[in-house]
């Protein structure tokens, strides 16, 4: 039996459609989602997240902004910016592209976004809400995987989960999300012993630790979901994740592959997010009037 | 072979010796650590918890009080007396004794409580903090848990930990806990199958469900350390905690005792952190000179 393959790409297509006509009622209602983008330096691969970022924005319809800023801009100088867009009512969303250049403290960069306009789900107090079992904005990967769960119908409730890898962006806010789901949750790390063991006690397990196919069928129970979150190149510049998919495909029930697996929906449930924030502010100056 | 009994009342002595001297030294600098209690209404339970940790404050030379409200008083009126003690500057700590009555959002008045202050650490940005791996308050039940495995040398690093309980106070910040020291946590709830099954496979074991000697030497995996959070009471009033510990007293290597065990701890984590907390805005209108 070869596992059921999760398309995120296809769920995300599914999502859009729904969002599309979310976007367009609000447009008729003099609203348009916002999101910038604050993306300091050259790095490559941020140049690349950033513009896909921008092209689904821009083809839903947001008003979206890339704002550029060179790589010797000052941590004073990046906090002031963010608190303009904090202040621009335009701007539903503001996400800060990660990695920051050395001078410049990200959580002090994170810390300073409206945890209302915080569409990444980064800022603490929308972590601990989410600790605190009423989660507002949700890290997005994670967000993305129980959507992807949920299309799939693989039951979360009463199951083992096994999250390996404690990430502040994916790990901890996944295992949160799965024990709020009523799963019984393990997260693993580089300092768990007898790994394959612990993973193979899991219906759902999740993989987010960045070592390309380092999970293979030892480590998975017949049957389980299997989530990969790695994206890693391989000696010929191939994108892989974590997952060593084609043996694990044999063993698995269900399994994201990699591309056009969890990537699609990490960007539409920052989509999703945004449109939710515009929605909310919306709801708020009608309070007002 | 017996367990080693881990006493939270002798650790605690412990630790207000230290607390003594550095409460003295803060009055030879003219600053006394001021922990305030918000009692609404009757309750007796609460009568008794704030009772103690009033003496122990002021045993220890604390500016303390106990501020009493009756049961009718509003939500608005409770915000309003937060924000006094906020802005109270000779008050290191607030504390707002839950339960609440009903017509009482309890936490829109935890999220009133300025941070700093936030002794209790229940508020979401400290719990936001803490998910990140960056702790300043913390709940005090699991800290002193913490406290009490390294004061008895009970190893943590690359160890398998089972939590019983997800509770905000308890459970879930009692595995950041754990994990941040490198332990592999798994947190178990009412949903969880297999229970004793999982519980044998935890090192350290940490039981928060209020439930009276629910936890029986099947739980337990020869030499564990286990933590008994429970405080209940049998038929005959006495009070008992979630293990049933003479029998799992032969089976594990440690075992915290009820009462005398996590109780005594949690009252001196509570005044540990009032302290820091002076120490902290000292620090603070040190700088702005």
């Amino acid at each position: 039996m070869s596992a059921i393959i999760m398309s995120g790409k296809t769920l995300a297509d599914e999502m859009t459609i729904q969002m599309q006509e979310d976007v367009n009622k609000l447009k008729e209602q003099g609203l348009t989602p916002g999101l910038v983008v604050l993306l300091v330096g050259e790095d490559p691969a941020s140049q690349t997240y950033v513009r896909n970022k921008e092209k689904r924005a821009k083809a839903l319809g947001f008003h979206s902004l890339i704002k550029r800023y060179p790589s010797t801009i000052t941590e004073e100088e990046l906090l002031n910016e963010v608190q303009r867009y904090n202040e621009d009512a335009s701007f539903h969303g503001i996400l800060v592209q990660l990695p920051l250049p050395k001078q410049i403290d990200s959580d002090k960069i994170v810390n300073a976004i409206d945890s209302m306009k915080d569409v990444d789900g980064f800022h603490p107090i929308n972590m601990g809400k989410l600790l605190i079992g009423q989660p507002d904005k949700i890290p997005c990967t994670p967000y993305g995987i129980i959507k992807m769960l949920d299309r799939y119908q693989v039951e979360i409730e009463g199951k083992r989960a096994v999250v390996i890898g404690r990430s502040n962006i994916v790990g901890k806010p996944m295992a949160q999300l799965l024990m709020m789901r009523n799963a019984t949750v393990t997260i693993a790390h580089s300092r768990t012993k007898d790994l394959p063991e612990l993973a193979r006690t899991a219906d759902i397990l999740v993989v987010a630790m960045g070592k390309g196919h380092f999970v293979t069928k030892d480590f998975i129970k017949p049957g389980a979901a299997v989530i990969d979150v790695g994206m890693n190149r391989d000696k010929n510049g191939k994108l892989i994740g974590d997952v060593k998919s084609d043996e694990v495909a044999e063993v698995a029930g269900y399994l994201t592959p990699v591309p056009k697996g969890v990537g699609p929906m990490t960007i539409t449930m920052l989509l999703y997010q945004t449109i939710e924030s515009a929605k909310k502010f919306a709801a708020l100056s009608t309070e007002k009037l």
